[in-house]
């Protein structure tokens, strides 16, 4: 583990100083010692996969709710059963990870017996990105189906008002030795996130990324951000965000579409956010070997295909996070320092 | 019924008259009654939903590889039970529709018992659209995920070569009063349809449709078509393009990716497609009542979400194809000329 080859304003920390770190600052503003490393499995889990728009960054934030009361730092999520493959699980308003997981967890169980399972949640909040919930169905051999839905960012395709949650799904499948597929993806063309760093720069955004509060076409990020991000596809990113609110919010019995609180501007109020997991055992259907060579000859077509820049050979979904996940595992990832001060200044406040 | 308001080049005929028109020609080129009868049930809903690229322009070529053999008239499709809520399709080289239709019945069935049912079809031929399986599965009561894999048109994302099909899926959920929610999108940014229309009227297309054959963007049609059509929203319909084929082709123990044969440019050889059905019914979970209200809220947030065109409201997916079916029914469709003199003709053809 050395620091030597962080940039000037980044810190390298090792995964489970930074698993432990965040634990602490989550059970500081007051989780249980569980739900804090349930919510350390997922988050710091999307970090060392690269996605650290959901990662650490999220830990304070989720600190922030915890101790506003919009997360019930007691709550207790409770499994309903409704048949041998169907569940739900009430939230309760707790961790939006501990809620996930908890389903995950049951989804599992059940498929194990049945060979299939849809469990819906409500009542949940902000679960993290989903790739690492698929990557423990694929660690555990089942094919999972997920998503959740999210506060409004999107106006439908043909409207000109908020409506729609950025609502991703996952599709993910396991393969032989820990390369799976993990399809993780959102429904609009550009993540918030990217419009914020446009700003940051004062740099206009591309055509076709945001309307502003009126409906009308903006390269402007702050116009952005104050209106409409759109759908990617047109109307078929719209059409799928309805389909995954449908999945996670209708299904469940959870708030859905306009109802679902936002998170980042509110830390007293309770988001509603609804999850579904869907997991199949691919063994139970062609066989445990006959999956094995197909998912083996399907990574291959895949990844023996021509590339169209010599340099950039063709990747399956989740090919890099999982590559730069073993990567941060054994030589620590990369933060922003002020980020890192930030959680060890929440820690110290916390045990003055 | 009237033929007063057909175009010069266009005949209306009603849908009865069609259905039984497009089951003859299918019988005379050696289907069975009750499969011809089939076919009829998902060509003909498309065609009178305004899905006319997989309406009655795809009986003669349901004919053709009939009679060529590319598909087996005298196959019977075989359901395997895996699990109770588990099970395959072997279809046996017989027409699409007639597999994907004993599918989803049998699914239907499970799903009624269980609550839940995945369905995965092998040895199958081009079923159709996917949207009038979703009006079956919504009259029955019952939420549907659904998809099928296809010869390829498409390159992965950052691939110069074909691998992908246009994998279509479709989220369908059931409304009251027969408002139901049916997204059926293809992978691509612009079906092969568009492009061979811009062809026949010597115009260029968009930039962003397609490559060339050595995966160079091109607006020229016939380079197009000769070349790589390309998946909208970049690696994102890439990688939905992948996880449809994982349900449909990799699971089921069909054909996938490069390995599913044309149906176009071969009349004599099967096609080894696959296909999923996910079906849940929304009454297990939160129960019929709450489960109605919410669709019904669900459609009327979106519904009344101000519009960006004024002459233009927002829709929900399937809401156009499904006026358009109750119109048709009502008033007969509109077919090109052309078209129903062909089909007549093969079925006089066959009469002599």
């Amino acid at each position: 583990m050395t620091t030597l080859h962080a940039r000037a304003d980044a810190s390298i920390i090792a995964a489970d100083a930074l698993r432990h770190l965040c634990a602490a600052v989550l059970e500081a503003a007051g989780a249980r010692a569980a739900d804090a490393a349930a919510c350390v499995k997922i988050l710091i889990d999307a970090e060392l996969m690269g996605i650290s728009t959901h990662g650490a960054v999220r830990v304070p934030d989720y600190a922030r709710r915890l101790r506003g009361g919009g997360i019930d730092a007691h709550a207790l999520p409770k499994l309903e059963r409704r048949a041998p493959s169907l569940a739900l699980v009430d939230g309760a308003n707790a961790l939006g990870p501990v809620v996930g997981l908890r389903a995950l967890e049951a989804g599992l169980e059940m498929a194990r017996e049945s060979g299939i399972a849809y469990v819906g949640c409500r009542a949940s909040n902000h679960f993290g990105a989903i790739a690492p919930y698929g990557r423990i169905a694929c660690e555990a051999g089942f094919v999972m189906l997920a998503g959740t839905n999210a506060s409004t960012t999107m106006p439908p395709w043909g409207g000109k008002a908020l409506r729609l949650g950025n609502n991703p799904l996952c599709v993910a499948a396991p393969g032989a030795d820990g390369e799976h597929f993990i399809l993780d993806m959102a429904m609009s063309v550009a993540a918030r996130g990217k419009i914020r760093a446009a700003l940051k720069a004062g740099k206009p955004i591309p055509e076709g990324w945001a309307a502003d509060q009126d409906g009308r076409p903006t390269t402007d990020p702050a116009a952005a951000l104050a209106g409409l991000l759109l759908p990617f596809g047109a109307h078929k990113g719209s059409g799928l965000s309805m389909a995954v609110d449908l999945l996670s919010g209708v299904l469940s019995g959870a708030r859905f579409l306009t109802d679902v609180v936002s998170w980042v501007d509110n830390a007293t109020e309770a988001q509603g956010t609804g999850h579904f997991f869907l997991l199949i055992d691919p063994a139970r259907l062609t066989g445990r070997e006959a999956y094995a060579a197909a998912m083996a000859r399907f990574r291959a077509l895949i990844k023996q295909t021509p590339a169209a820049e010599p340099c950039a050979p063709v990747l399956l979904p989740g090919e890099r996070e999982l590559a730069r996940r073993a990567q941060a595992l054994s030589h620590g990832v990369e933060l922003p320092a002020a980020l890192l001060a930030e959680l060890r200044a929440q820690l110290s406040a916390a045990r003055r």
